[in-house]
């Protein structure tokens, strides 16, 4: 592939804009294609077969404007739909799962790793998949958490309500024992703040919080250096957003998560 | 139409059951068949060329089965799509929206009218349009409450949560000096018993407070009794369900929703 084609990366939303955000952060010359599939989100709700018909239906998407990767940045994708992209597809396939769960095995020190994510993501049990692939001994404790969904979405990001909602989330988990927790959503990275200090209080201690996100840009870069796919322009590279929608809300939601103006914005069909 | 025909309901997911539980209580010996489109839920970010789309090809399933009446019990559909539907079927069309509306300038005797709804909801202006065709001089203040959604769907009914995040919606309705205060969401019913409490401690006295639901089941048991359309049989009716798919949590929320426990359930394609 020409390194300097696009990445390509969807979700079943906006939220995956918060890995964009990252990606930006970390490979800032690469351009990026978005699809948001914002028709059909959520996808945390719906069958794995539903996920996977619209998870290959977006990727094909991706492939025919001529990207060199894709990311799902989806953690229901990730957690359900991956073999089957990567067979259905010729392109490398990169998810959020396994960056996620590799960040939080090193932060937890042998320690048990606490999960927060959607209601599929978690019964999906892909991060304890995820995280036995890479240590044995680890134990993993998952806690669906749908309120910071929409507490997220809503942009109330600090205060009681966020407070209260994630000392109920991580109370658990905490209880558990765990010595980390990864932050198995999109949205969640917004409230990472609120998470980590209610973490730290409950505990007694801080718990290292682990941004998926984060550790998933960390990996796109690092693949693209070990295939010599790194894109050869300097300078910031362009953003280009797909959507299946036009939401209400959404300028407003998605420059909450990508953290700067939208660029281009496109409606199309699936 | 015969009137042993079964009542048709329909909503973009499950919260439409609420309206089904306030049918089964004022009208228990008719026959229901509920679709809940469960694999785009939630419609209230659509939208409106798509909410529309959507509404017609649930309706048009529940007009094959044989529906006597089409109940849309989804405030979104109602906002935007009453009229279109009206258009393309020939079965009567109720929505919860104007019952909704009846009952609140009732209830309001005189005064203004606040609503909570889905954001949707709130920025079609549908409320107040159904408002001002009932009386000219009624005010109508829109609130968008969409963390009440998730309250209802998690559960999380009493307690500080619920609490606060109603607090922080109602209180510009009751700033703004609201008599009664419209359940606009199929979802809000079962967090009725703490929106009443929070309005009455913020304005210092109660605020009546409508129940879309029951106001749209009242609406209904009128139209039927008036065309001669009740059923003329005894006895419980039956309810048959129909979902075009099938979440994670499904049997959970539905009964939560519906307030019984469920009966057949099948899935179909749309």
């Amino acid at each position: 592939m020409d390194p300097d084609a696009p990445l390509g990366v969807f979700d079943s939303g906006l939220g995956g804009l918060t890995v964009v955000r990252a990606l930006r952060e970390r490979c800032p010359a690469e351009n990026i294609v978005y699809l948001g599939d914002t028709a059909r989100v959520p996808y945390g709700t719906r069958s794995a077969e539903t996920v996977v018909r619209y998870a290959i239906g977006c990727a094909r998407v991706l492939v025919n404007r001529g990207v060199k990767a894709i990311v799902v940045a989806c953690n229901t994708v990730s957690a359900v739909a991956l073999d089957m992209l990567r067979v259905e597809l010729d392109r490398p396939v990169l998810g959020v799962i396994v960056p996620g769960a590799r960040a939080a095995v090193a932060a937890a020190e042998g320690g048990a790793v606490g999960v927060l994510g959607t209601t599929g993501t978690i019964t999906s049990g892909a991060y304890p998949r995820a995280v036995a692939s890479l240590s044995t001994r680890t134990e993993v404790f998952g806690q669906p958490a749908p309120l910071l969904v929409s507490l997220a979405e809503e942009g109330w990001l600090e205060g009681e309500v966020p407070r209260l909602v994630s000392q109920r989330y991580l109370e658990p988990l905490v209880r558990a024992g765990v010595r980390c927790v990864v932050l198995g959503c999109t949205h969640f990275p917004l409230l990472q703040r609120v998470i980590e200090a209610e973490a730290a209080s409950l505990a007694g201690a801080p718990i290292p919080i682990v941004d998926s996100a984060s550790a998933t840009a960390d990996d796109v870069a690092a693949f693209l250096t070990e295939r010599g796919q790194r894109t050869t322009r300097s300078g910031r590279g362009k953003l280009e957003l797909f959507v299946t929608d036009l939401p209400k809300s959404f300028s407003t939601v998605a420059e909450r998560f990508l953290g700067e103006p939208l660029g281009d914005v496109h409606q199309i069909d699936l």
